[in-house]
């Protein structure tokens, strides 16, 4: 978590965006994520990865959905009461190999205040996972949701 | 991975459908995913997520993504050359607590031949995660690489 002041719902404005810090993944991290959750080959073993799809050891698409919600939760969106999300949409453009690192931009696209809830609202961030080489790993447009700035107590 | 037999392209049509194994989720699992990768109050310590929005303990929705994945690749989606998407829509309508058994029921709901690569195509597919209540934790709809049955060798 940064110290970087967390944002209400009316603190946000279409077009605002952010910059998270970033995270180096390296080949461990893949095959530990791999064997856990997505035990294919083209996960586990540089060898084997080779004569598949990827051609080379590769990240599972939802390790980077993982790490994309950490660079998120770790000031790459900034909102009071934590990143809560109700559904996301992910595309994996390119894949993650070893070694990269991996850095989001995000941007708020759409703001709909709750009609029967007054106290929040819900909002979709766009968020690029990008890679050191510019690539875009990630494309993730989440809704979620954020809450008014509470009245101060009487 | 299962013994069933794996599915090629020509293998698959619109309305097939699968059930996967199921998986257990306990609070030690909740709680290593969150750390690593969601380290938020409501996915870390069963006390601090009582003031939440969640009003307890919660597991990650990308850790439910990610089991949902772990369940497509042990048999819950039995395509030759693997579980390979390009890209996917999630929701999670209710949370997933400590306790939950989640298994997923998949159907395919579109097929599309590759125009470009002979040798491929792309399906949709769609897969419930439910909980031992039949409550639906997670709603996935992934866009699947799938390949055609090699030729014989000549």
């Amino acid at each position: 978590m940064t110290d970087s002041p967390r944002l209400y719902l009316e603190d946000l404005y279409v077009g605002q965006r952010f910059v998270s810090a970033s995270h180096a993944l390296d080949a461990d991290q893949i095959k530990a994520f791999a064997r856990q959750f997505d035990p294919q080959p083209f996960h586990l073993d540089e060898e084997t990865a080779k004569d598949t799809f990827f051609g080379g050891l590769a990240a599972s698409g939802w390790h980077v959905a993982a790490i994309t919600m950490k660079l998120l939760t770790d000031g790459g969106a900034p909102i009071a009461g934590g990143v809560i999300g109700g559904g996301a949409e992910v595309a994996w453009p390119v894949p993650t190999r070893a070694g990269d690192v991996l850095q989001l931009e995000s941007e708020v696209i759409e703001i709909t205040p709750s009609r029967s809830r007054p106290n929040r609202g819900m909002i979709v961030l766009r968020s690029e996972t990008r890679n050191q080489r510019g690539e875009i790993a990630q494309i993730t447009t989440a809704k979620l949701i954020v809450h008014r700035r509470p009245n101060p107590a009487p």
